[in-house]
């Protein structure tokens, strides 16, 4: 019986796994419990109370029957999603059954959690067939317990080859009568047990950065309408490259990330919202150097890559061991291509709204302009860059404003954060703008 | 019924884009007439009078008749190959039937042009389902207008992660009889609206550079017999970007490109031709480093990267802060392997010469050699590169002189410009070589 | 009919192509001779006397005798696997008819090869229906003499877009009961042709880095329980770019590679095992620099992109240009980021021993701690880095640990130069862990 594709949310910026029960803790469900607790910045989109790695192998029995006293203590308040991870492997049906009776343990109405609960997260999958298995034990679960067929969706870490092979195959096996696998929600990378699966080594032990995994799950988001999350980042002191891994993520269309911390949550959370305030880049040998604002206004160059001379005959532009003697109109083209311009969430909003208020008007394309001072070696360049908005270019600058249109209409414990982030008055044109 | 592939060109450098009525402009037909009368270097191998994106919606059926009306006028001059692109969306049945309208309106034999029109562009399209309505309604226009079935060709712009997986499969369906998709021609990546369907963000809101999708397009069009495009480049003032890019697709594969100016044409039709002189690189650091040649055609190393003294014991050479002390064989070595040379057309003649010659002597492999001085702070030292061609080699060099020859067979108005550019000897020979 | 997969080897580093006929040569089966008693560290993993492109096509019906006749004589103590590679061609008939008599003869009993060959290797295959053709003719090969059904396996090399494709449907074929496609074994990839079929240019001649192909055709060798190959690297005096591409492909989970001279198989062989020593690298400006032991085994920064000065308050850290003033314990900490640890084989032995027996204990993670003396412009730092080892970390690290126990297995040929680079002790240990 197939059933509407049915989740709450467009984006999925976080999936924060906690475990279900922690050995020699006296209270084992003290860590699930202080997740269910998670507010604001802090709290996940989705969380994941972890019956799989993060629980003992001998103490996922109490671990399932935590996820379901603890959902159903705190779930009515919690502010995210919740999708428990159950055991599953594409090679042991011994664990795929002891999965199957996990997710019947905690759905049973009983328990009291199965109302705060929005589906179930899958490791380990196979090819689709495989993922087939678990889709029904699903459907078997819904019926059995009474709930609505499709109400729970299912989410599959994706970490062999074969899984990363299935995506491909998706949008095909979704309208099939024989399954139910419209209840797909995330497709979650899972790169430390792909790399163990496709036998992958580097020298220090590190994760390969696998992009072709990850632009293959964007992709087959993409096609089937679900959404992509990579996997998680594990060196969690390393704030700088965490971000770094967001940066790169959402240039190949995966906006979630796998967060193994509240601190976690917090920076994946934030990271892909429009900045609060624009910022000037310059390219020097491939590389983007942030400028500096200094008290007046002014984009000061700090590094010593570049460097700038005022002649009687006009500058001196040295980038690295490169000089190029240039007349005035000659450097503002010069630094204007090396140049380019990190748009805060205003003027995203700005110049949506002046694109809306053109078309309005008649007119298909306008030039939108930034400029700015900017000071190399004590010299100021008046630098401006234009840039033709025409439809695809207002549609393609509205992915940050649907993400945060999104974040904002499901996550009202965020409200005070991104309102004080961003002051009321520009929240409140973002949530306008483009409808 | 099912028709023989059908395309003219073998290689497609240009995919060059022009409106077909301009909102304001007394005779809207004024940009695609402009575009008609392109010749030479500045006329693309494919011309794509744009009915899409280019053109305002509501003038999109004054657009079809200007195409019409233009390519009945000038379509019989005009050097290159004329696709129009019609509006298509796979999520949008209006829209679709509005192409099929226009594809119609066009291919009218009353109108003239249609003898002219080489095929159609389809953007937005979905997975190969949706490519087969297309078809579909190219082969009822066909009947309608009483062409011959498969004379119109069909490409796609691919823009949507399904399209992109499509690609996979387009082998195996082309044969299928119940359609015709042995009229495929290019497949044109459209990068602008794939990264809003794949809702990728970058802080500036430049384009992500998309490795895997212009791999799959390649490979795609590589195992179906077909050609592969890039999408446009939009900074339209960065020549050097433009250029990068395209020296990057190759690598794919990928020879063509969009061209969004008559500008952007002439660098798209040059840049996959061999050069008309050789010149040396040396790889410091990673990075490829040109030697410039000097009035003594020594090849002199202008940066600082690379130091070279001669000292009594025989040579001190520096890379980056690494210095080595070598004698004089060892520092020919430690050149010869930093060094490479990039053949000119003659020399890609050359070899291909010699080793057609060396095989009809009953030799399976040569060795070529280059030789050059390269002068380092100064001092001067001896560089030769040998190179061993066998038949694979062989086979491999043939890729630009393919090139070469589709162009001069296809395009006699650029025959001027490159017997000016190679010489009339060069490019007699090159028309010679491989066959 | 079908069997069961059969390969000996888990692991195959080396895979290392021999002439099977030269021209010229008084005994035309000189070269195959001189290979086919190669042992130790100079002897391939996979053996491929090669009667395709490495024969002159004249002299095949001679290179298939040659084959017989040496592996006749010799195979019997050839320390690896013997598959010999025929001509074959997706777009050929004529080719692959003679790839099967030559693969008739070579397996002929009456010569008294077959029994030391383990199976074919079929070069430039097409799409999957290619491959069940060559699959096919193996099948009939074993039936006409006699030998057991399945017994001999197939490797093919992946040279065009439509192979690239095909490896992603290969899981599902090979259970097919019309095929015995369970007899492949290599999936090796030929980027020499694949540049050519994919029509691929690069300004020098030198082949692309193909990162996707290489991907996809890990990804396809795990999905389907084979093991990937990487294709020649031509410049054979370039050791360390040879090394390079090795550890590229290790992190895409490709450990075998293509050698075509015993010093190439040297390298290949030992580049995948875990090094003698440990080693410290830090990482400054996204490079990795390696750090040097003194003789008290202190580890010295060398280079000049890293300074460290003391002074009265504390330290200042220099990298590249931006200065850092820290305390003693933000120096450890920015130092502890920048710095990571080459395990050497001990090193991994260990850890997984003591993970081992923490598991016994009871306990599920367990932290391993390196430390290390740095001395950076005659300053000296205590730096130690964490590293929380659970079950998972356990497992990723058990893949070059797999690969040391399937060489050793595999390779008595190797047991004494392994013995000599890491000590017995290290050895016996290495083969006890992971049991």
């Amino acid at each position: 019986m197939s059933t509407e594709r049915h989740y709450e949310r467009e984006f999925v910026r976080t999936f924060f796994t906690s475990p279900t029960a922690v050995k020699g803790e006296e209270d084992s469900a003290k860590m699930i419990r202080s997740a269910a607790q998670l507010r604001g910045m802090q709290a996940p989109d989705v969380w994941v109370p972890d019956n799989e790695d993060a629980t003992a192998p001998n103490m996922r029995d109490e671990g399932a029957r935590n996820v379901a006293e603890v959902v159903a203590e705190h779930g009515a308040e919690f502010p995210g999603e919740i999708h428990p991870r159950v055991v599953w492997h594409r090679d042991s049906p011994g664990t795929r059954y002891r999965g199957f009776q996990h997710m019947l343990e905690i759905a049973d109405p009983d328990n009291g959690a199965v109302e705060h609960i929005d589906g179930f997260v899958i490791p380990e999958v196979g090819d689709v067939d495989d993922w087939k298995k678990a889709d029904e034990f699903i459907t078997v679960v819904e019926h059995e317990h009474g709930l609505e067929a499709g109400s729970l969706s299912m989410s599959v870490i994706v970490e062999s080859g074969e899984a990363e092979l299935a995506m491909g195959d998706l949008r095909e096996e979704m309208g099939k009568p024989s399954n139910n696998l419209e209840r797909l929600f995330l497709l979650v990378d899972g790169e430390v047990d792909y790399t163990k699966d496709m036998r992958a080594m580097t020298p220090t032990g590190e994760l390969p950065p696998w992009p072709e995994l990850r632009h293959n799950t964007s992709r087959g988001a993409s096609a089937a309408g679900l959404i992509a999350v990579d996997g998680p980042y594990d060196d969690i002191r390393d704030v700088e490259g965490y971000r770094e891994r967001m940066v790169d993520n959402r240039a190949k269309g995966m906006t979630g990330i796998w967060s193994l911390t509240p601190g976690q949550v917090v920076e994946a959370n934030t990271s892909p919202l429009p900045p609060e305030s624009g910022s000037w880049l310059v390219e020097v040998d491939g590389e983007d150097v942030d400028l500096d604002e200094d008290e007046d206004g002014r984009q000061v160059y700090e590094g010593d890559d570049l460097g700038l001379e005022e002649t009687a005959d006009g500058y001196v532009l040295r980038v690295g061991s490169d000089e190029q003697e240039l007349d005035a109109e000659e450097l503002h083209e010069e630094l204007a291509d090396m140049a380019s311009y990190v748009p805060s969430m205003d003027d995203i909003v700005n110049s949506m709204e002046e694109f809306e208020a053109a078309k309005e008007a008649g007119r298909g394309a306008i030039a939108m302009t930034q400029s700015a001072t900017v000071v190399i070696d004590g010299v100021e360049v008046e630098v401006s860059r234009d840039r033709m908005w025409d439809e695809a270019t207002y549609q393609a600058a509205q992915t940050p404003i649907n993400l945060f249109q999104d974040v904002y209409e499901h996550r009202p414990d965020q409200h005070e954060e991104l309102a004080e982030m961003y002051g009321a008055d520009v929240v409140e044109r973002a949530m306008d703008v483009g409808n």
